[in-house]
Parts: C-alpha cells; sequence; structure tokens
C-alpha cells in the first residue's frame, strides 16, 4: 500500500454539508496506517499552489466532530481554473509534502482539477491517488444520482416557499404576489424543489420559472393573472439564471427603457426576482414583494437535511478507503436504490466523465407548459429535501373567502 | 360579569407566533363561561365591517393547538385606518354577532383600532369590553419591553447574518462583501438584532446600519474598505428604510444618474441593499452579494424561539382573563424583570398610550460611530433572541491567513 500523506481542499461554493464530507474524509485519514499525515489546503487548490498548506493532524477530535455541524468550506474555498504553468508548481508542492493521497471536495470544475493533477503526476512519474467527493447545491453533477448539499438547499428553498406562501395567502388584500429567487445558474434543481412545498391546490408555489425553459414575458403575465383571479395572490419561484428566448438574461432585461439596463450591466447586475417584480407591478399595479436569499440557502445549518448530512460525511470516508484500495481517477458517487422508501449506497464514477458538464432537470421533470414540475420530479426529490411540517388551516376560513 | 360573545382579529404583518397568541386566546374563551362563543374576523377590522365572520368554537381543538407551531396569521390580516363611516357599521355588526368581548392582536394602528372601537361603544352605550395583544417583528411598540414575534424574527436575522458570515469568510477570495436587509422600516431593532452572530472580532457582523442614524455614502464606503482591508472581506446589515440626511431612502437613491432612480420610483421600488452593493461595486470594483430576505424572516416557523412562543401564547390567555375581569381599554405588556437570567412577567399598558407612536432604538444602544449597537443593546436583545448554533474554526486556519 503507497505510503505517505494525504491532502484535502475544499473547492467552489459551500454549502451546509460540506464540512461533513470533510470530517469523513480526516476520520478515515486518520484510521488509514498508511497515511502518516493529513495535511489541508488553504482556499483549495489556489492555496496549494502558494504553499498554504495545515497540518489537519494537530487539530481537536472534537473540532473535527463538531464540523459536522458547521456549515460553509472550514478550509476556505477559490474558483480557479488551473493553467498550465500551475501543474510543475502543484507537483513541486505535492513532492514537498511528500502527498500520496490528494482528496478534492467540489463540482464538475473541481473533478476536472483532480483528474488533470492526477494525470499530470503519472505522466511525470510521481505516483498520486486522486478521489473525488462530490459537491453542489445545484445538484447539476454528472455521474450521481445527486449531490450532497442539494438536499439541504432545496430543504431551504421549499422551507422558504412554504412559509411565504401561508404568509401572502393570509395577507392577500395587502400584497398580491411573492416572488422567491433561488441560486444555481443553469439548472433548474432548486427552483424545482420548491415545488415540495405545495400540499393543496392554493398552496405555494404556484409558478416556477426554471433555467431550462426560455422565459416569455407575456406568458409569465398571463400566467401571474391566472392565479391571482384564482387564489386572489401569487407565488412565484425562479432560477437566478433563467433567460429570453435570445439567451439574454431576465437579471439584465430592462422593464421600460434601456438606461437601467445600462446601468446595471455596468453596476454588477441586478436580480430576475426584481426584474419580474417590476414586470407584474408595471403589467397590473399590484403590490408585492422579491426575495433574493442568494448563498444563504447554501449555509444554513440549521436546516440541513439530516439525510444530506449523512451520505456527505459517507462520501468524504468513502474517497479514503478507495484511495487506500488504490483507487484514484474517480469520484465517490449515490446511488439510489429506492425512492419509496428511499435506499442508497455509494459507487464511484470515473473523473474524466464527471468533469464534461453539467446536468440539467430532464425533460421528463418539467410539465409541458414549461412552468411547474412533474409527479416524477416531486418523486425523486422528495427523499432528497425532507418531509417539510404541517401548517394548519382554520376549517372555517376556506379558500374562496 | 358580562355576558356574550367574543371576538377575534388579526392585523397588520404577520409574524412566526401572532399564532399563538391567537391560541391562547381561544383556549382562554373556551373556558369562559362568560363567553358564549367566540367568532373570528376574516382579513381583520376589514372584514369585520363586511360580515366576514367565523365561528372558532367549531374548529377541532387539535388544530387550535396546532396554530402554535404555524405562522402567519391563521384568520387573515389588513392594514385598514378606519374611516368614520366604518363605526356605525361596525357598531351594527357587534350588535348582530352580540359580542361584548374584542381582542385584536397587532401593532400600535392595531391599539388605536381597538382604543377608538371602544370609545365609539361607550358613547353609543354599547358596554364592550377591548383588549389589545401586542405584536409586531419590528419591535417598536410603546408600553412593552418588546413585542411578541421580534424574538423570533430577529433570530432569523442574526442566524442568516451569522451563517453569511462564515461563508463570506471562507470565500473570500471569490467575494469581497454580503449585505443583508431587514425588514422595519422606521425602528432599527431587526437589523440591531444582527449583532449577536458576533462572537470573535472578524465574525459578521461588521457594520450595522439603522434607520435611526442618517446614511453617509462616504463614511459608509471608508468603513468597508477599513473592514476589506482588515478581514479580507466586509458584512453589512442594513434596515431596510435606512436614509440620506435629506430624507431621501436609500432604496430610492440612483448610484449614477437619475434615470434609475426615477424608473424605480415608478415601478413599485427597489431595494437598499441593492444600492449599497452597487455603491460598492462602483467604489472598489469588488464582487459580492446582497440578500433581500423581506417577510421570510415574518414567517420562519422552524426558526422560533421558544421563549418568544410561550410569551405570544401568555400574552393571549391574558388578554381574556383581563376582559373576563372587567378591564378594557388596555393592551398585554411584557415587562422585563430580569436580563441575565431572563425573567418576565406580564402587566398592561393604556391603549391610549400605545397608539401614540413608535419606539425607535434608543441612543444607548448604538454606538458613537452610529455603525454598530452597544453592550447594553446586546444585553437587551440577548434573551429574546436566544443562545445561537456555535459553528467551528479549524485552529490551523487563523485569521491572517
Amino acid at each position: 500500500m503507497l505510503q505517505g500523506n494525504a491532502i484535502i481542499g475544499q473547492s467552489g461554493g459551500p454549502t451546509s454539508v460540506i464540512n461533513a464530507s470533510l470530517c469523513g474524509i480526516l476520520q478515515a485519514c486518520f484510521g488509514q496506517k498508511a497515511i502518516r499525515r493529513t495535511l489541508g489546503m488553504r482556499f483549495g487548490i489556489e492555496g496549494l499552489i502558494e504553499g498554504q498548506v495545515v497540518d489537519l493532524g494537530r487539530e481537536d477530535p472534537a473540532l473535527i466532530e463538531a464540523l459536522r455541524s458547521t456549515p460553509s468550506s472550514a478550509l476556505g474555498s477559490c474558483r480557479y481554473k488551473l493553467q498550465d504553468a500551475d501543474f510543475p508548481r502543484i507537483l513541486q508542492r505535492l513532492k514537498q509534502h511528500d502527498v500520496r493521497y490528494f482528496f478534492l471536495i467540489g463540482g464538475n470544475d473541481t473533478m476536472d482539477t483532480i483528474h488533470r493533477v492526477e494525470a499530470y503526476c503519472r505522466a511525470s512519474g510521481y505516483e498520486l491517488l486522486g478521489v473525488g467527493v462530490p459537491k453542489t447545491v445545484d445538484n447539476d453533477l454528472c455521474g450521481t444520482d445527486h449531490t450532497p448539499g442539494f438536499g439541504s438547499a432545496g430543504r431551504y428553498v421549499a422551507l422558504s416557499v412554504k412559509q411565504a406562501g401561508v404568509l401572502a395567502r393570509d395577507m392577500k388584500r395587502v400584497d398580491q404576489y411573492v416572488i422567491f429567487q433561488t441560486v444555481g445558474r443553469s439548472a433548474g434543481w432548486l427552483p424545482a424543489a420548491a415545488a415540495l412545498a405545495k400540499v393543496a391546490e392554493d398552496d405555494a408555489p404556484h409558478l416556477i420559472l426554471l433555467p431550462e425553459r426560455p422565459f416569455d414575458r407575456d406568458r409569465f403575465l398571463a400566467g401571474v393573472k391566472r392565479c391571482h383571479e384564482r387564489y386572489g395572490w401569487c407565488s412565484v419561484v425562479c432560477g437566478e439564471g433563467i433567460r429570453h428566448a435570445d439567451g439574454t438574461p431576465v437579471s439584465a432585461s430592462s422593464v421600460q427603457d434601456k438606461f437601467a439596463n445600462v446601468e446595471f450591466g455596468a453596476m454588477g447586475g441586478t436580480s430576475a426576482a426584481m426584474r419580474l417584480h417590476h414586470m407584474i407591478h408595471a403589467a397590473y399595479g399590484w403590490r408585492g414583494e422579491f426575495q433574493v436569499c442568494e448563498s444563504l440557502s447554501m449555509c444554513a445549518a440549521d436546516r440541513v437535511h439530516p439525510g444530506d448530512l449523512e451520505e456527505a460525511y459517507a462520501c468524504g470516508r468513502r474517497a479514503v478507503e478507495l484511495a487506500a484500495g488504490g483507487a484514484s481517477g474517480v469520484m465517490v458517487s449515490i446511488v439510489r436504490d429506492g425512492s419509496d422508501p428511499y435506499r442508497w449506497s455509494l459507487a464511484t464514477a470515473p473523473l474524466a466523465e464527471v468533469a464534461l458538464g453539467a446536468k440539467p432537470l430532464p425533460d421528463a421533470y418539467i410539465t409541458a407548459e414549461g412552468n411547474f414540475v412533474t409527479p416524477a420530479c416531486l418523486e425523486y426529490l422528495r427523499p432528497l429535501v425532507g418531509p417539510l411540517p404541517d401548517y394548519v388551516r382554520l376549517a372555517g376560513v376556506s379558500n374562496g373567502q
């Protein structure tokens, strides 16, 4: 068995459970005789290149255990695309620290990083075992049923939309609509998760705008009006990256003139939800609000789904077991063995395949109208997000009143 | 003891615990022999005027109990300022339903409503006992140490800012600032609550912008820069209603030209946080994000502080006990008997006094620089918001790195 040190990095946007994966890797490393020291990269591969390496074996075991309930990326994270000139420097760092086990927790760019580093080392005659641990709230990673972090972020979205929907229904004499924006630039998994909030027909959400479908202003406004006629209010959920048919992001579109468009383009952008808010207000004169929580859904440790946490931890442990068994060039993946009751197991996916691209919401998960998700999608999502609380409604307070 | 029916209404913006007050009133009414039937107004006083009255005695007791964990206003709410012509119609409805006990849960406008309805009935020779139950996430109600609903909304704010701060610190190589906006147009209690998130010196929040202090762009930008130099990132919390010295809301101010200003004025407004975001981006070119959760902090039932829930329920029960004892023209109020350990009891405040105005954050709770709160403020806030979770930091990951 290959003797040497292990190094771990966290990459890309955090999640509420990425530190649980870190905890799993660390606790497994500490139990491997072949791994002498366990190191951490500050700020992912970028920190490694700079030589920002910390000795994680010196950390208090109680603190390591507490990583399970600490959101975000305890080692610090980065978004860095490797340049050719980086590889010799990375190899030098790996040699300097006698690293033979290389673990990164991240999304498809991160898997590409492991893949390329491992290939460079092999070509250079330096033996390195590289295994990836999946992570992203966007759930758009190929090669796995879902990614750790998604279920908890989806839970944040579904809880928020459900609670805001109860409020909007009770306040419909004051405000006529509520718009919730999720993160996830190109995949609609998070806005889709909001659909779990709906139990009764008039419950939120009413319309879900997905990046997988072009945004059409007239159809959107007609849909909002239909909901308003039916319920007296309307709940809209949108992905941050929804686009018009010509590819322009809705967040960059102007409502009435070009000035705002130009200004916000130059000023670092605005939000799709605010644009929808302005469209509804301009068309109907109604009052309403838009909610842009941004990364709050990626770090809400108190809203974690326990199953998500468990899988994140298990993926971390499995990565070490795989590498200790000589595996390399793979990502730990989650296999769904059943949806009801939910059963899962771990497998692997080749890094090269995972790195190829992002996984959008499949057509079978989107309704024909393109503004809601199908029962098949709900069946997929339900065990990942977990059961939502029941809120009661007075029997004397019927829908029509 | 006055025999007759009771009626209950909920008014103004909801909270996560206003239904606990409703539950307290209902369960107490059901136990009073003098109260024959217990009715509810749909959509507050507006529904009563229209004759939208429901019989709450027919509701399942288990459902009544479940109101404790259901956010928002189960009866529906309104924002309605009484007109002179409304009083005869209200009196007619009260007579029609033989209402002798009149309870509203709300803020200072609501207390004014009870006060005026009670006075009108007295002047008309109709005996009515009117008692108010305090409620508002803004905590700006006079005559009470604090309002039910505030602690839980403050908890939402503090949790969000704490979690987003952990994320921002870990991601400081990607994004350099995070801005969180709270509700509360004229009082700074909710942005102040964010200060509880801070334990270590570099923890979020770094700057708190309160509606009680004029916003100064240059000082703000200098403060952000100082934080960035010190920590590599900056966390800003702002109240939605912060204003420039001339009274213009920051949410309505334009960054570079007047067009956006005009457009957004006409389109139903934007947000203070987005304006701050644009200011920072324009001044320093940094990347960052703004978070506008709006009413989500008013309905997050899973983030309720148990003490807040208990007080909300107790205030509801006490209102009935007071009226059953012949009291009228008062609001139930909460008295703080101690902060550490926290002890409280119930008392009353005259409606006439409560209705007079809103209670801003006192000067003693705001630092001399005007961009943070004092230890006295933290002592006041701590028992209302409750203990926040501890998130760990790796020992090898020091501040400076």
